[in-house]
């Protein structure tokens, strides 16, 4: 290591220690004859002394210093003289007396300031990401997202859930929203789809057995950007075989609880709140309300409808997928009372927000066909939209049911960002545009002939 | 919970109990007043006995089982009667006896049977990748992917790297192998390319102050496939600021170490074997030798070229990438005596395959400019290819360096598999072809229409 220690580190027990330090320069108060800097790394700021006796070498070097230039320091650790301690900060009680000051690297004129505050557009911000993310207020929202991640892991890992990677080039499905394409070049005219989730592959592995699957996973969809949404964006992906909407409230309850206990200090009472879909909307005029009282206030609801009426079309869709599992009980008003028929669907709603969705999935073939017949799907329209899903469940598919967790907007709701984009590392504009990279961009003829595609003249707008 | 117990779990203190089991009918064995099944789960198998009295309809049902039907069993545990017991199976002491048994889902007649070894074409096998991985061998890879996985998080997140998740929408770059590219709707005639690695998203990780990162990441190469390579692998991807080579080999030697001894029950012998390329190619005629003795033979090969002359162009390339450092005391070569010129990039090597690469970079400007003349880059040239690593450079970036370690391909050496499809759930074919979702595929025109694109005549072959 090119330090003995970091920046957040030395504390009275180091005094007399010959140490070295690495970090960017913070701030500088030059005192003519004596300077101070601060120097800073992920780990914290320690106050830095430089005289011109008996080490002029270091003093010449520090006149020179700017504010997010990198230096290494060798020096003594001190005591700091009384009344000039920082009683805020675990290294206040100390300075380093420099020995030595080298200049690591050099920065050029900041666009703006390193500070908690700053008064920028979100895309100078973004275009000077490395400088953004220096900000300890940014920093911190990133070790909150990887101490809930890990944790997450901890708690799954534990429950036997097993993570398992699934692909992203996978094939387009025309359900839900728009799919991001990727053209194959070995194969002329084809495409492969980013997922929009892992969903049909972690049904598929309740079928092949492995019983308890999760994911942290991407997940990508081509929609007009509004302020909550990014073309791709992370979820914990969650799925168990021959489970209950019992066992999975309960699993996802004691997952919360431990992951806000070990990573947030925080003690989430346990059972949450639930409460039926109707009773939402007749209580609060909502799917997702925000029931008060509390830091955070988690709420199930449940019974979501099964399907939802299409006017355009004059027929009715799923209103989740069509793979979700109607109540036991409304299953005989299939095609008489649709509307009526209540599902084994569910949300998980945080502070008014939803932050989860799951349900209990079909694994009745019989059933299947009937759920199909009721949207209107014959079974030769089902067989090619859902080849795959529907060929595997025809092999002893087990009960099995799971949820996915949106993990940006729930950080984003932890540490108190307005938008997801702040909890995302290097997120793209409202226009899909990582001013950063400049992506997306323009490539090369070879590239577009390669793959066998022209782009068309510029659409009217 | 369906069931109260799995099939991998009831031994002699169960005996008396009533529980339930849920899984998959392994085997059965008709004996006519006696009919034996095995049944299975992810954690075991569980001998079942069902007879006519004082359960016929259990018995009726029964008679109609076949291999793979999903069913749930309410019985009672008993001690299997002496000389019938199996030692080799943690419940090979005990039998249930069958009060009740339900058939949760039938299956189709198999295309082939669930057993360790089967002769079957892979495109077959992965047709019905759901029936191939109820198999125990395969799934046992995955099993150990999970925990390996899950080892090195552990073991990073306890030296305080970070895990952060970089985009998968991001620029094309010129350099290294072929992209995947990703049309933008919102941007027509624009352009996404999935990564080829984290590579620069990391380093600007190090110049945001990061300190220490992380990912487990997918990464993208549209190359032509071979055996050991597939259109998308996983790498754990490190990086770390203020480091040298040793502080890298000594971070990843204890991390192989605890993850061979936490994961898999080894001991390896740290430190690994070094030695440099030119030692490696004079005496074993390769940059990856397989140093013979031991099950897992790790070694680092190090001080590779920093340049390869490429003949075609008649000029000088970087044989790793042009932000690799090259060592301090051959500075003075470049220019002169380029292919003399050794670099701060290595390989870790292990049983003579690459399983992990990386280098220390250049953080000074002044010697990146000098690296980008020696391969003939003017200023804009190189501003045009990185221009967003060079513009953070500008600000005060650390010194820095890492390693990504190709997963798939180190499982599946600890897998002993003969290819890396093994080892990922839902692999591509040589053709780059999912027989299981039928990826890639053709798309509407209004998709087409959408992203502005069109697809040329087929090319002629």
């Amino acid at each position: 290591m090119l330090r003995t220690h970091t920046c957040g580190e030395l504390t009275e027990d180091n005094i007399g220690q010959t140490v070295i330090l690495c970090g960017w320069v913070a701030a500088r108060r030059d005192h003519g004859k004596l300077i101070f800097i601060d120097i800073r790394d992920r780990y914290g700021f320690t106050q830095v002394v430089i005289t011109p006796k008996p080490y002029p070498a270091a003093y010449e070097t520090a006149k020179q210093l700017k504010c997010e230039d990198v230096v290494r320091i060798t020096g003594e650790v001190n005591v700091r003289p009384a009344k000039t301690e920082n009683p805020k900060i675990p290294t206040g009680l100390v300075e380093l007396f420099t020995h030595n000051l080298e200049i690591l690297n050099s920065s050029k004129d900041l666009p703006f300031q390193i500070e908690d505050t700053i008064e920028v557009s979100e895309e100078i911000k973004l275009l000077h990401r490395y400088l953004d993310l220096r900000r300890s207020t940014m920093l911190e929202k990133f070790i909150i997202r990887d101490k809930l991640n890990y944790k997450f892991r901890e708690f799954l890992n534990r429950e036997r859930f097993l993570e398992v990677e699934t692909p992203f080039l996978t094939k387009s499905t025309p359900e839900g929203a728009r799919d991001f394409l990727v053209p194959s070049r070995i194969n002329p005219g084809m495409f492969y789809a980013l997922p929009q989730s892992p969903q049909l592959f972690k049904q598929i592995l309740m079928v092949s057995g492995f019983d308890r699957y999760y994911q942290i996973a991407r997940c990508f969809r081509d929609e007009d950007l509004r302020r909550d949404r990014q073309p791709e964006f992370t979820q914990l992906d969650i799925e168990a075989s021959f489970v209950s909407e019992e066992d999975l409230f309960k699993l996802v309850e004691e997952m919360f609880r431990f992951v806000f206990k070990e990573a947030l200090g925080i003690d989430l009472t346990i059972p949450f709140t639930r409460i039926s879909y109707q009773e939402a909307m007749a209580t609060h005029q909502s799917d997702k309300p925000d029931i008060g009282q509390g830091q955070y206030r988690f709420l199930w609801v449940c019974d979501f409808p099964l399907f939802e009426y299409n006017e355009e079309e004059g027929r009715w869709n799923s209103a989740h997928h069509p793979f979700t599992a109607p109540k036991e009980e409304d299953i005989a008003l299939l095609g008489k009372d649709m509307k009526n028929i209540r599902s084994r669907a569910y949300d998980l709603v945080l502070n008014g927000v939803e932050i989860a969705s799951g349900s209990i999935r079909i694994h009745s073939r019989d059933l299947q066909q009937k759920i199909f017949s009721s949207i209107g799907l014959t079974a030769e329209e089902a067989q090619q939209k859902f080849a795959h899903l529907l060929r595997a469940f025809e092999y002893g598919a087990p009960p099995h049911g799971g949820l996915a967790v949106g993990l940006d907007r729930l950080y984003s709701i932890i540490t108190g960002c307005e938008s997801i984009r702040e909890v995302i590392a290097f997120p793209k504009t409202q226009k899909g545009i990582c001013p950063l990279t400049e992506a997306p961009s323009g490539v090369g003829q070879r590239q577009l002939d390669e793959l066998n595609l022209s782009i068309k003249e510029k659409p009217e707008k």
